[in-house]
């Protein structure tokens, strides 16, 4: 038993009071209302980055919402790691699914049950712990660390790239570490090398200048509601392939390698179904479920509107009508060049009696690191010596698009040491982290960055 | 100048202030929340009635909403005319579209704008002043009154059909007078002798049993709104037709006769494109705008919900989505059988990996009276002589679904009498009515039982 494992055991019981805190503040980044709570939430994680030992923590303020900073730059010579998380959350709507309101943390058969438990903020913590257990246990760190907490990532980091272009120089890194993915089922550490890119937009489509009686105009007037779902049914073509056109001209297509690689996963079927109540899956034909979650591009409506949608009848033609869709992208596909793509071809199938408009809400690019990668071997390393067991490798379908950035502007390699699960409602109600993963988070990380010492 | 008309002329200011009490009462009979409103309002009716000097005025409550009725049968040997309006309004959302709130009445430019105020509140209410007008100035009435104002319609009348078989001795009559259409334009005295029937649906769809994040789960799973949407998708053909099979089986084809008619009416498509702010019409190929409006069946969205309509960007696969559904009918259609076809296709082209439930919440069935009824003569008369111009005939889209059941149960024929416009906003934000056209109501209403009076 490291000296590691055992301050992280006896000091477990402060770590999760400590992110209970953390948890009860709403800091949801796409909603005006909350900017207070955001403000509230930077300064919580700077004391706790105090208290861990870091130096010239700093809070950056951005167009919208601030950037917490820290560091640990004591060795020469050592190669720098740096440590980023988030501390922004999303929306909790529809909040009357909750069982527990969601941010008033509660603990149930060893998980933490609120908004942002697993995303980000119980795997973010998990670092600032491992650091202090370093800290204290042997004085110092086994290398340089630099800490990047930001506060946009579920409104797609708009303001990061900006701050890494700026700070080029402070947050030269030779590898950043993030968790903020998922463990490929629990107990089994897994390496995420892959993350898909998003190009998030919003239609919104306007027929009569007013609502109508269903009645007086049924059949004569254009329905925004009847066009826009048949202009969503175009988007889609019989085999659930995308319809836009070059929609996957640059997609990086998988290889007979990754494909083996999955069927070893074992991947189970039922279960799946079973973890989200579905009668059968769905998508595109030729893939797998975990190819087409992870591997190949997708489109999705997140969200729709229009007329009345209150109990009872109400004998009514909208005036207007919307709806939110988003693409999940892969290598190489180009997020902005996808968004102009499926605003052309929204525009070319919209009916001319229909007034149309498309906005680009935000988009990032898909990543992807070499398996081969030293950063990748380390973190592998560090995974099994924490669980026991050999790491296996995957890719996930979520998109961080701060990843692509730091390998194109810090050119560093980012490894994703995710201790998260996908069944852990992240993004829905009842959002929770497994207690057991925190604590062995806290050792990978805190191995990882002995690993990555070793050099 | 009659004396009626002399004595509506001088209590015409009074007349409006009635009226403007009357569209204080927010008797929305959809919402639960306004079920005291709409006792508030039948009471309301019950002094007026009572002031007007109707007899055995009784309020007789239903399984929802109550019925009002009243009675004036001093003559021997007279016919009877049973005066139909109701009192229930439809929801006012979307509220904020509202240039003034909608239940406090506010006039301008000669026309009085609140929800109700053409449709019916206003044109039931011009028959009530009429009777008062004739027995204050005759002391008599030409004809046997009866008044039945209910507080269903705008909900599809659930009630009314049973209050008729139960309470049909009470009702007899050998015309029914009914005034909740419209006038084909201003200072065009018009009879509706057409109207459309309904069936409206709801649609309830289920993929996954959460909310799930779109980039874990994207492309992989049943998306509720998605398929929705290509489900609304199918339900017209590329020429506009309503693809549900058995759809059109009993529709009675518009006759040579009606559509050279309805040419007559030189109706002004720009005017009516430009009076609802579209680009271009819309609809099914081979017809008119005004076959299409009035006699052609139709079906239309009326609502649509799902997943995350809040401002930003919400990245989730919604676990459920809905649409309310409306088809319009036409003569022989029955919206019963109507509903069981909608019901049994959506079903059938409903994607097996979803969850669908199909509502039929109400319907009514279409109507149409012969031009060359005594009746429908009577009618014709009273408007031109209160115009002082021929009054033409219609077919209107909208639906009365008593209208039908009068004819069936009392087996005495109805007789539309408008006096409201399409463009006066019924069902939706700013709905108002002309006050020209309530003084003019009044007189037909007076007129027209004199007419029926002559035989």
């Amino acid at each position: 038993m490291t000296g590691v494992q055992q301050f992280v055991d006896n000091n477990l019981e402060r770590f999760i009071s400590e992110l209970t805190e953390l948890l009860k503040i709403p800091s949801i980044s796409t909603l005006p209302e909350n900017t207070g709570d955001i403000v509230k939430c930077a300064d919580f994680v700077v004391e706790r980055l105090r208290e861990a030992g870091l130096n010239n923590i700093t809070v950056y303020p951005t167009k919208r919402h601030p950037v917490v900073y820290a560091e640990w730059l004591e060795l020469k010579d050592a190669p720098t790691v740096l440590i980023y998380g988030h501390y922004d959350v999303q929306p909790v709507d529809p909040v009357e699914l909750w069982s527990t309101p969601p941010f008033e943390p509660v603990i149930k058969d060893g998980k933490i049950y609120a908004r942002g438990a697993t995303d980000d903020k119980g795997q973010m913590y998990m670092h600032i712990k491992s650091v202090e257990t370093l800290l204290k246990t042997t004085g110092t760190l086994p290398v340089n660390v630099k800490f990047l907490i930001e506060g946009e990532e579920e409104i797609g980091s708009p303001n990061l790239e900006e701050f890494l272009t700026q700070k080029k120089e402070m947050l030269k890194a030779d590898a950043v570490l993030v968790s903020d993915t998922a463990l490929f089922e629990t107990g089994l550490p897994t390496i995420t090398y892959g993350l898909r890119g998003l190009a998030y937009m919003q239609v919104d489509v306007e027929g009569p200048n007013r609502d109508l009686h269903s009645g007086t105009y049924g059949g004569a007037v254009p329905n925004p509601i009847n066009l826009l779902a048949e202009m969503i049914a175009k988007l889609h073509d019989e085999n659930g392939k995308v319809t836009i056109p070059g929609f996957y001209d640059d997609v990086v297509q998988l290889t007979q390698a990754e494909r083996d690689n999955f069927k070893k996963l074992n991947f189970n079927l039922d279960r799946y179904k079973e973890s989200i109540g579905i009668n059968d899956i769905y998508g595109e034909a030729g893939y797998t479920t975990i190819e087409r979650a992870g591997a190949r591009p997708t489109l999705d409506c997140n969200g729709i509107w229009g007329g009345f949608a209150g109990s009872g009848a109400k004998t009514v033609i909208p005036s207007k009508a919307g709806a939110k869709i988003s693409m999940r992208l892969v290598p190489n596909q180009d997020h902005k060049k996808i968004a102009e793509l499926f605003t052309k071809y929204i525009y070319e199938i919209a009916p001319p009696a229909l007034k149309v408009t498309v906005q680009d809400l935000h988009g990032g690019p898909a990543a992807m690191v070499p398996i081969d990668n030293p950063v990748i071997k380390a973190a592998s390393n560090a995974m099994s010596k924490a669980f026991g067991k050999d790491t296996v490798y995957t890719r996930e379908g979520g998109s961080i698009p701060i990843i692509a950035s730091f390998q194109r502007i810090l050119e560093a390699p980012a490894v994703l040491m995710g201790l998260g699960l996908n069944t852990e409602n992240l993004h829905s109600p009842n959002e929770h982290f497994d207690l057991g993963n925190f604590r062995l988070g806290i050792l990978c990380s805190a191995y990882f960055l002995q690993e990555f010492g070793k050099k």
